[in-house]
């Protein structure tokens, strides 16, 4: 005896989203049962919203109802810098930390061969046009520290050169609350590179 | 700068579901906006049509789409056994074990002062009913082992013995794979008290 069909449906669903396994599935599926038709109402209300009112900025690629993006047409943000980042997940954990001030370009993915990923399936191209209209006084490459993110910084990088504005990257070294012991060779030798004047 | 509003509210929404905190309704938020709109309809669809469609077993509050039950109609089930459980929840997992040949009977719930839930709120009158019309040759209490359900479980055994008919309770004592030294004092006593001869 199994779940009635419906049932196995919804779990089927539950368990495709990230971090949710076949049990959690269940779990939480078993909870809409329970919860009853306000719940579950508002529930796909919420989702479907969220699908139909929210798209990408057309100019930094951010989540956003409005085009271009709050942060796109805001006043107090320094326009002159601009931060690269993968995608729009990204600005928001950038936002989080308070502690930047300029406007963003989300290349919306990273080079990856192995999954038929080039640099013309990003927005590799519209950064350069950008670059080249906005002049920006600095472009951050704030990219992560795997391979395939490391190999879009590198080429991102060399295309932007050719125009003559200043590109840093996000600094490399220990997380916050690490202990020397427990950060790898890689993070180590990279934060020894990195290492500043104090 | 947050999130847009209809984004927040997904997350919110999805942060009241068992087992999900903040940061992974982030992360299901933002892989939802990623999968684009097949995803999400069909996400919404599947809730929709669970919360439509199942309903609770009028006979043992089994979660299903037809009524009476599938396990209630079965001709396979040994109707003579009546194991009675808290929840639709439970059924299924005792239906997985593939121990039990019998019936259910779902009380919704467990005695709860604190909560306000006393026995009048659970489907105990329902049982004795059922006991009475369909005389059982045994009943099985498949409660749990916390103090509600304990008293749950001798408040039902009360109800029942006037009836004449057996009541069992399901064994306790030391969970599958689990050393000795693992186990908690009162599931040590229960498992000593509960021992059986070989």
């Amino acid at each position: 005896m199994d779940y009635p069909k419906p049932v196995q449906n919804l779990i089927g669903q539950l368990a495709r989203l990230p971090g949710i396994g076949k049990r959690s599935a269940e779990r939480i599926a078993l909870h809409l049962l329970k919860a009853g038709h306000d719940t579950n109402q508002s529930l796909a209300d919420v989702i479907l919203e969220a699908d139909f009112k929210i798209h990408n900025c057309s100019r930094c690629g951010n989540y956003t109802e409005t085009d271009p993006c709050d942060i796109c047409q805001s006043p107090r943000r320094d326009q002159s810098i601009l931060c690269v980042v993968e995608g729009p997940g990204d600005i928001l954990s950038l936002e989080r930390t308070g502690a930047f001030q300029g406007v963003y370009h989300a290349l919306m993915g990273r080079i990856s061969p192995l999954n038929g990923i080039g640099p013309e399936r990003l927005r590799v191209a519209a950064l350069v046009e950008r670059v080249k209209k906005e002049k920006p006084a600095e472009v951050v490459l704030a990219l992560g520290a795997d391979v395939e993110s490391e190999a879009t910084a590198h080429y991102v990088g060399e295309q932007l050169k050719p125009l003559g504005t200043s590109v840093s990257r996000i600094a490399l070294g220990l997380p916050a609350g690490s202990a020397l012991e427990a950060a790898d060779e890689v993070t180590l030798s990279r934060a020894l590179e990195g290492r500043r004047k104090i």
